[in-house]
């Protein structure tokens, strides 16, 4: 796989523009993987986001039941598969294999990376406190894997029913921002 | 103004591509306006979000006071008046004056709609639990604002440092997904 390990501290630069990504999540013998686009940051370094996953999801009791999941960056060469893992349940089938997506053990959670997304993002629950109300976790990354050969990622940006951005050019301007 | 009232149901294909948002506020002759990019949306219809004001920003106390505010959607036609608002403190000068923004009424908050942006959403802080925590607000949006002649709006979406990437092609996929 040509993901290297990457710094946390710029892990806010890979979800800030609002990828859609993979959540994957492992527990024993099941696996799964779902689409999602509503997540934040919420602190630079340690990393912290949160994010939406809905108690409707199958994805949502491996969550609840392992606090770990991997969080993989996909790019426009695997759209059709992306739309694939959002329009079935992992309830009923194997998404990994129905959407032709490759799993790699992972070095600090147990959830999968996904081979074909160019980044992943190892994630551990550490808040579930507005689980309830809105179905949103707290995650902080604990360990980022970055593909370097990918410059500009053409990331995903979705707009409803299956119509994405695709991520365009990239402008530099003066500024102190981090 | 060509902006037009626009479905609350539609907000949420606004803000799910990550797009960078200028934040309006407002509290009596106080008025000011910061750069986004740590939101996410919650619920659809009524659309909620979550947002992270840092209460280092001049605009948390307005927002904290007033429990109103407007997000409003840049596109690469202004990214210079962006940056510069992230790049200045409303505390000391008037930003609008500062970074050339046109500050025009809503219709159901006190902050202002920016003239130079495609596309505004007035919205209420319905949600301060996990202020003092992560400085996230709840917002919902009571009245949106879009320029119908804007089909593919060039929205930013930050990188980190100034640099941005600007939004690119639409592709459609074949998807039930909402």
């Amino acid at each position: 796989m040509p993901k290297k390990s990457y710094p946390l501290g710029k892990v806010y630069g890979l979800l800030e523009p609002g990828p859609v990504v993979l959540l994957t999540t492992a527990d024993g013998g099941r696996m799964n993987v779902m689409t999602m686009s509503w997540h934040a940051m919420l602190e630079f370094e340690p990393p912290l986001l949160s994010c939406v996953v809905s108690n409707r999801n199958y994805s949502f009791d491996l969550l609840m039941a392992t606090r770990e999941c991997v969080i993989n960056i996909p790019t426009a060469e695997i759209a059709e598969q992306v739309v694939q893992c959002g329009n079935v349940s992992g309830a009923t089938v194997d998404k990994f294999l129905q959407c032709g997506l490759t799993p790699v053990a992972a070095k600090m959670v147990g959830a999968p990376l996904i081979a074909e997304c160019y980044a992943s993002l190892e994630c551990r629950v550490v808040d579930i406190s507005r689980v309830k109300k809105y179905g949103q976790f707290v995650l902080e990354v604990v360990k980022a894997w970055r593909d370097p050969a990918v410059a500009a990622p053409r990331t995903l940006h979705h707009l409803g029913y299956g119509k994405f951005m695709v991520a365009g050019d990239i402008i530099q301007l003066k500024s102190t921002m981090r």
